[in-house]
């Protein structure tokens, strides 16, 4: 995570491995947010019968802790943050509240369904404690049911601290049997037990590896992922898979002697899970120079088998990029739509650079998001590989025809 | 395996289950061949420092044994099938020919791949027993380096019995490692033991369910997956995943109250991996009736992410077919390409029929194929069931309108 030991492991040991790859390599600095989990978390309700039911949870990133003894309080169920007005104080006073609307299970594109039900997730804390909640619970984003609860950001927005309460994730198996028990006993009592923790910003760095242009060395080809992840697993989907595609790219370059004419450069993002600082921070630093960016590519999707890219550009623009959808045709990786790039190219969009993001096939991807099985066993080679051939046959295309002259200004 | 007692235990689990939702559910005989593995392979080779280096091995189907004592015995390695004439007797007697000609990592088909090597396989002990080897050892069909050996079919062509040679496949580290220390010491020696055995043929059935059509009851849409599989796993993907899918097509149906205007039928085809007895049995008796099959579509490539299917069809035909494309893009199946179906459906060719293969992301399939990681927990349970969605929208679209008219003979 930011700011934790780990982090700064990542930080120097892929920059060992650019300076092996690339011209030059360097530190960018960027201060982050530091979050502890903390020991871990405890939950568990009684149902109608008495018996006790243990419940998979953990603390949702930015939370508050509970207070040393836990919350042992009711539960009242919502399917949106728009319910809790209607419920009104009277009924969530005291209480926790329980977000389970789950995942669209219809959407083929998987982060659509995730983006139709996270503001429980990144806002539920927030709107409920006005309302006098002591707490929220919110079922795990994941299309499957299982027993991993997932992490992932939270903000109490605007609120006071004073109002901060803790919020928690609990696995999609236990937010349905906690769903169940309510039907039985809607005055059932459910207890929390977290200890993570707010820190000081700690000094923290992006990662960036290039190499220089030998026709156009001002115009640069940005290709990145994220070196930080959630605690749970390992992170090796979010995003250790696109930080070593996007090395790979460079690494490629190196293995096949191409020299770029433009400047293709490798950045690892510090800080996207929980305050995109280092995304911030590198389009910041590109203002004061000379550089003119054409491309920022990133793979934050999970190392799954590649089908293309979404991005984010002009129509215009667009019609160079999809005359060359028919290389990537053979390869079946020719999904290539406007809509979408990633979060951490997202602050170069003032560049005039065409934004992209690798578009891996996303069926699985939230069965490991923010949990404790996104591990490396999780992540498949050859999978990986293809992401990092895709990424690189994008980049090289760029490398060789520039932004679409007309286009150009 | 065919002839087996779990794919007796198979055929009644699954009438069992058509029965539930189709008109009628019925088996159809047919002889088998069976062949069963005995007790665990054993195999080893010494290095040239003197160590013993135990190898993951098992018999190929349809391999017979070795003595009762094991073989040990020399190894020279090949490349091709064609590469035994230019060695020669002399280089061959009395050794293991050991192939070890890798699945081609760059074809993005992966059945291309394993096209593209599979004859070391299936042939290599009747190519190699003219020269006097004494066993053939052949490198896994697998793009991924592990520890699996894969077993699959082989046959001994038209040599008589007193020339089989056993047959076994290594897994893919050690056929590297094998080759390494053939580097170190061509003289090395290899001990191999197996009890396989071929036995009389069994009788066994199809398993055959259907929905009758409500206005062309003998316009007939086969959809089917195979029933045997390999026995080192449990044959999840292959071929369970086609199996439950085909029959969710007619579930489907039945839940949501859909009449087909044609007979849909379900065909669980029985002996796929070492035989194709069942395929040619269903073929056998379409002949003698009044029915017109109009589209055999088969799913045995793995529950995997759909992408689409391919064909085996007129170029007439496929044009009426890719006038669907566009309704299956939203959904990222939309590979329609002419090429190949499967195997069960190949004998209905003469039908006239439309042959059809679901067409699944291919990438991690020959992880698993006929290797004892072929379990269900490698299954995804959504990625299944898009693949029985897209098998369903197919088949609505062929009960909905028919071959095309123009085309009908």
């Amino acid at each position: 995570m930011s700011g934790s030991p780990q982090a700064q492991m990542a930080v120097e040991y892929t920059l060992q491995e650019l300076k092996k790859i690339a011209d030059t390599a360097y530190l960018q600095p960027v201060m982050v947010p530091k979050w502890t989990r903390g020991n871990p978390e405890v939950a568990y309700f009684k149902n109608a019968q008495g018996n006790q039911i243990k419940v998979n949870v953990c603390a949702l990133g930015g939370s508050v802790a509970t207070p040393a003894a836990g919350i042992w309080a009711g539960v009242v169920e919502v399917s949106s943050l728009e319910e809790l007005q209607a419920l009104g104080k009277s009924k969530i006073q005291g209480k926790f509240v329980f977000y389970n609307r789950p995942m669209e299970p219809t959407k083929i594109q998987t982060f659509e369904a995730y983006g139709g039900c996270v503001d429980q997730r990144y806002s539920g804390a927030e709107a409920a404690a006005p309302y006098g909640a002591v707490g929220t619970i919110v079922r795990s984003m994941n299309l499957r049911m299982d027993d991993f609860p997932h992490t992932g950001a939270m903000s109490y927005g605007e609120l006071p601290m004073e109002q901060y309460i803790p919020a928690a994730a609990i696995s999609t198996n236990d937010a349905d049997k906690l769903h169940n028990a309510l039907q039985e006993n809607s005055n059932l009592k459910f207890y929390l037990h977290q200890d993570c923790a707010n820190h000081d910003e700690v000094q923290s760095y992006n990662v960036i590896g290039e190499i220089k242009g030998s026709e156009f060395p001002n115009e640069v080809i940005v290709v990145g992922g994220h070196l930080d992840s959630w605690d749970l697993g390992d992170g090796s989907h979010d995003d250790g898979a696109g930080v070593v595609q996007s090395m790979q790219v460079l690494e490629t370059m190196k293995a096949t002697n191409y020299i770029p004419k433009r400047t293709v450069r490798v950045v690892l993002f510090m800080n996207e899970e929980n305050g995109l600082r280092g995304a911030r921070a590198y389009a910041e630093a590109v203002g004061g120079t000379k550089e003119k960016h054409i491309l920022a590519l990133e793979s934050d999707a999970g190392g799954f088998t590649p089908r293309g890219f979404g991005f984010d550009t002009t129509p215009l623009q667009m019609q160079q990029i999809q005359s060359w959808e028919g290389l990537f045709k053979p390869y079946l990786i020719h999904y290539f739509e406007m809509g979408g790039s990633g979060a951490d190219v997202g602050p170069l969009k003032d560049t005039g650079a065409v934004l992209a993001g690798l578009r891996p096939d996303s069926q699985r991807y939230f069965d490991y998001h923010h949990a404790s099985n996104d591990t490396f066993d999780a992540v498949n080679k050859r999978e990986l590989e293809l992401g990092a051939a895709t990424m690189t046959s994008l980049v090289y295309l760029f490398d060789s025809y520039g932004l679409s002259k007309k286009l150009k200004k």
